[in-house]
């Protein structure tokens, strides 16, 4: 199958800097954090505004490649599942998408809610949720 | 910034294979295609059902990468606007995200509705939507 490269567009910065304390999903206790981007970026990120609904892709950089099958949520009693069928940072790819508030904009830093991601994870991508910017 | 290796884990089989033909949004009159999976991979597609909601992460493998504003929705009255306050496809990190509807699995085959993606996309990641699956 074919191999593409991609690049890092920024960084996560947050006070979660353990693997371990991250929750599951956002929504289950996710932090602010604050999206860094590179200044060869800058301009991508025009338009985008205080309140807007986001969902941030990143590189799950601690992830194992390797893994196809996992327990569903950790739990060992729980027959194993391909990792497609379950949000698993362990999968071929490891892509996270996370679904985020913007609080404040600054520069090219946006600070966000809520985001499970660790510190110095890297940012691949921004997108706006479609049914918020359906004139866009 | 940090570089790092993405690859195909498997492809889009649509009637739909001109770019210029293809709608902006699944729900702007998607159509139905089947999503081929490599061999290697099979395992991590176990727990799939017809039904699920899932959301495909394509390559778009003929967009433009060095483009960090567009018109939206390539109306040319529009303002300019950052790439990543719009879901054009052209931008550094070019990652589809489709939400689709699983309607027959067939092997390595999942049969899906609406992809606006045309023939020959690569997919690069599979999950599910976290509103269907909070058990998983």
């Amino acid at each position: 199958m074919s191999r593409f490269e991609i690049q890092a567009i920024g960084v996560i910065r947050s006070a979660l800097v353990e693997l371990e304390e991250a929750p599951r999903q956002g929504d289950e206790g996710g932090y602010e954090a604050w999206l860094e981007f590179s200044p060869e970026v800058a301009q991508a990120l025009v338009g985008i505004q205080v309140g807007d609904a986001l969902i941030v892709l990143t590189w799950l950089h601690q992830a194992q490649r390797d893994v196809l099958q996992v327990h569903p949520r950790g739990r060992l009693d729980a027959a194993l599942m391909g990792v497609f069928a379950t949000r698993s940072p362990d999968r071929p790819n490891p892509i996270g998408l996370h679904e985020v508030s913007v609080l404040e904009i600054d520069g090219q830093r946006l600070r966000v809610a809520p985001l499970e991601a660790i510190d110095g994870t890297p940012i691949v991508d921004l997108k706006p949720v479609l049914k918020a910017v359906e004139s866009r």
